[in-house]
């Protein structure tokens, strides 16, 4: 086991943070050490997800947005983190030179630390550790956290469960302007962002979406009217309870190559924060992203328990069978448990 | 608890299959029972994953291949089965009037079989869902079963699992080209399809992808060259073994609305499935799929008994800790367990 000392990430070493980080990626047990001794002092961070489909501009969004907090908010500016799940991200290295070398302006501040997550096989998935970062983050004083992911499917879902504050990026031109409005995204979205606004189609995809939304809180005509939150009783039993009735999502037009509709949306994060906070939003997600949290660790650990104390002759006898058919999956589970 | 016949099943009985399906989903133990008494007949049918980002017109590429095996297959044409997880499909309902009148074609033919998937809630999650799915409809006969979904982060690796082939739709004009070919991609596809071939820039996006194949299966210079199944020892230690030796993936062209490219990309489905068959990667991919299907229902059902054994009370007491910040996860775990 590592030994990571929660104190030199308290006062803010790049280095002790980093180590904890990657030792949550590689269950190593000195991270969940280290996030248990920064617990205590988490929860203050303001973490921003920002999702959408590949091709969208998500990254050099996040990285103007990064810069433009940095650069324009007096009079102590916020320390932010960036969080890239993305797989098509150039923090993560999917992408292509270009944007590797607009993301070399960030690397220069030394209050801004960014850091990409290995997209698969942690402990628990994609959500448990995106979760673990963003608190470790947090106890290492970073006041705005941003999460980049790709926007599809489970992923939503998650960063939604995560993050205080969505941002949903759209582009024209990505096919359909309407068919790339998918299914759920009213359900999510906190801000829309359409990005790209210098290309043709920008105004239509934006004047959709407000029209979608209106019809989504006006009439009730489309099944999600705005975003829902479960929580309630403990251990999973999830009732909905609509979260979003003072807020209209806004959507704006930003060009996030030019910097332009930048400060625009930064306000529109400043002022969701705020309303969060002043509606006791704020508490309810947090309690609601811990208690997932949990959950997620229980069966993490139930299954780890499970792997250590099973024979594993039997095991693979059983697999034996389920592969010739001879077992069916229930039955092969009723002789394994 | 649902009655279901599993011999009606057998015999083609549409309802009987939709009722198995729909106990699967709302996770009524009549699903898992019908699932176990067909489990014995399954592993017959060529599970065809489709994926890609929204907009790349997956559903019509879907339902035009359903149509030409349906029409063109001599002297016996397949039952064809259709599983939509796509949230922007128009099976699930997410996309517009025009694809789902499209859709109407199929569905005077009573040997196709369409459902879609409530993509949210199910035990186990989609990927386990999905998986029973196909089993029951293989079960009832269905010969080739198309699974649609979006194509991102967790959704890709469940398809590259389940499905025998995997094919990519890419299509021109979703934002830049290139960014479009998401990292990720090669390690999955077995077939790629660039849709929408009467639009410009299709013959770019194919030159595009088969130069990364070509460096991708030529001079390694790419982190995965081809596609790697994890398998081998039993429970979850994974060994990386390559695979794909013999298959190149073909890069097609098609305009799917119009049903240009179709026969050429049925007779590569048929080529890939021969390639399996031949090589005994067929039973590989089944023996693989299986394992994983088994550690799911594993986890769940632990995670389920420890649900039921839990004191509430204790339970509340703790979360209440945590959302204070009085105690970390892992403490909270630690109490509960």
């Amino acid at each position: 086991m590592t030994r990571i000392d929660p104190d030199a990430i308290r006062r803010g070493d790049r280095l002790a943070l980093s180590r904890a980080l990657t030792a949550i990626e590689s269950n190593d047990p000195a991270g969940q050490a280290a996030l248990a001794a920064l617990f205590p002092e988490t929860g203050k961070a303001h973490l921003v997800g920002v999702t959408g489909s590949p091709g969208t501009g998500k990254s050099t969004l996040v990285n103007q947005l990064a810069r433009y907090f940095r650069q324009n908010q007096s009079p102590k500016p916020p320390k932010v983190g960036i969080i890239a799940v993305d797989p098509s991200s150039p923090f993560t290295g999917g992408a292509l030179l270009g944007d590797r070398i607009r993301m070399q302006d960030l690397i220069g501040d030394p209050e801004i630390f960014i850091r990409s997550m290995a997209s698969r096989g942690a402990l628990g998935g994609l959500s448990h550790s995106t979760a673990a970062f963003a608190t470790l983050m947090d106890g290492a004083g970073y006041d705005l956290i941003f999460i980049e992911t790709v926007g599809a499917g489970q992923a939503e879902v998650d960063i939604a469960q995560l993050a205080h504050t969505v941002i949903v990026v759209e582009a024209p031109g990505l096919g359909d302007d309407i068919q790339a409005i998918k299914a759920g995204i009213l359900e999510i979205a906190d801000i829309l962002a359409v990005n790209k606004a210098d290309l043709p189609g920008s105004e239509n995809a934006a004047r959709a979406l407000r029209m979608m939304l209106e019809m989504a809180h006006g009439k009730g005509s489309l099944p999600a009217a705005g975003k829902h939150l479960r929580s309630g009783s403990p251990i999973g039993q999830e009732v909905t309870q609509s979260l979003d009735q003072g807020w209209d999502p806004p959507v704006q037009l930003v060009t996030a190559t030019e910097g332009d509709g930048i400060p625009e949306l930064a306000e529109a994060i400043q002022s969701h924060q705020a309303y969060l906070q002043s509606t006791g939003l704020w508490q309810a997600k947090e309690a609601f992203r811990l208690q997932k949290d949990l959950e997620a660790l229980v069966r993490d650990t139930l299954m780890e328990h499970w792997r250590e104390q099973v024979d594993e002759d039997r095991f693979a006898e059983v697999l034996t069978d389920l592969v010739h058919h001879k077992l069916s999956p229930a039955e092969a589970l009723q002789l394994l448990l």
